[in-house]
């Protein structure tokens, strides 16, 4: 992913890329949105958890596929309310590989369950598979 | 498409994809999103006859490019109200392939017109331009 | 891109397709939604001249890739109130290439600051690296 922040416009708000582009010929992962909610179910109250959980739910998903989250290409957020702006954006800037992907925030009205306040989308782009680094068997010596 | 779906994070909570992965080198068509109007411009009442004429839609655009609905790589679905969301996922069930694409879900505030109670967007991805079978002529025998 | 209007459905509302497709082997650049703020840091009131700017900020990303406004295969705009659609609808009309990208279009609660009333995001795509006209040297006579 090449960021792209032409210098003649304001420069982005905070950690995040105005353009990204993928070279031609690379695999993408089009994520679906991710709410916070852990493996068991549980929900935690505060945006910030919730961001938290949202993000290592997405690294697992484009582990899946070899991807990691400096592979986001670009970020869609979507918050409840104002309020909740700044504790999400804390947790983006703190998982968000350099150079930051491109990203999207806005308010809307809510999600799969009233207990949500954020969700997170993203999609990512990488090269064809990374091998997996082979294993050497060295032949016994007679 | 290959769907990614991680054991470690909860499983999704109906039929979809955490994520779904593009390999390199196939096309893409990105659907504007589709709303509940008819041919004819008749806007059917309920969510779930809507849904199902956005997927009509979709379905229609995507064979222009020798695609169908099980080439969706995912689906971003935008209801007016909570409401909803049960006759936009039954819609949804219906429609999507095995296995299903990414999908993302919110409540807005509205769209074009105020009878509309859903709007669906999707991506899909499938291979260079699939062939129609040639027609085989078989030689008259002699 | 090729645009995708299927005979069958609903032609679109406006100026936009309903589908895009990108051709395989194509770079793909996705940009931040952009705001209706200048490089100086000042907010039109208008939602036009907001859009106005949203879109001469797109071009800008897309010309550090060596893409243009007509390189755009999706627009996904967002505005605070129905109010706000007809302004947009010029800006995007008046903006955009033909054929016509795909767009989606719906009202949400807001951005990051509550002077934005729109907010606009797209997907573009172009084969390789377009070079520049080299610069051709004649050599003097003797």
């Amino acid at each position: 992913m090449k960021p792209l922040n032409p210098a003649s416009i304001r420069a982005p708000f905070a950690r995040y890329s105005h353009g990204a582009e993928v070279p031609a010929g690379q695999r993408l992962v089009f994520c679906s949105g991710q709410l916070g909610i852990a493996a068991d179910g549980t929900i935690p109250e505060g945006v910030r958890e919730q961001a938290d959980l949202c993000f290592a739910n997405i690294a697992a998903i484009l582990g899946e596929a070899g991807m990691a989250l400096k592979d986001i290409v670009r970020i869609n957020a979507y918050v409840t309310d104002r309020a909740h702006m700044k504790g999400y954006m804390e947790s983006r800037d703190a998982h968000v590989g350099t150079p930051p992907p491109a990203s999207t925030l806005m308010i809307v009205s809510g999600f799969t369950l009233p207990e949500f306040k954020v969700e997170i989308e993203v999609v990512a782009a990488a090269p064809e598979k990374r091998r997996k680094p082979s294993r050497t068997v060295t032949a016994p010596k007679f």
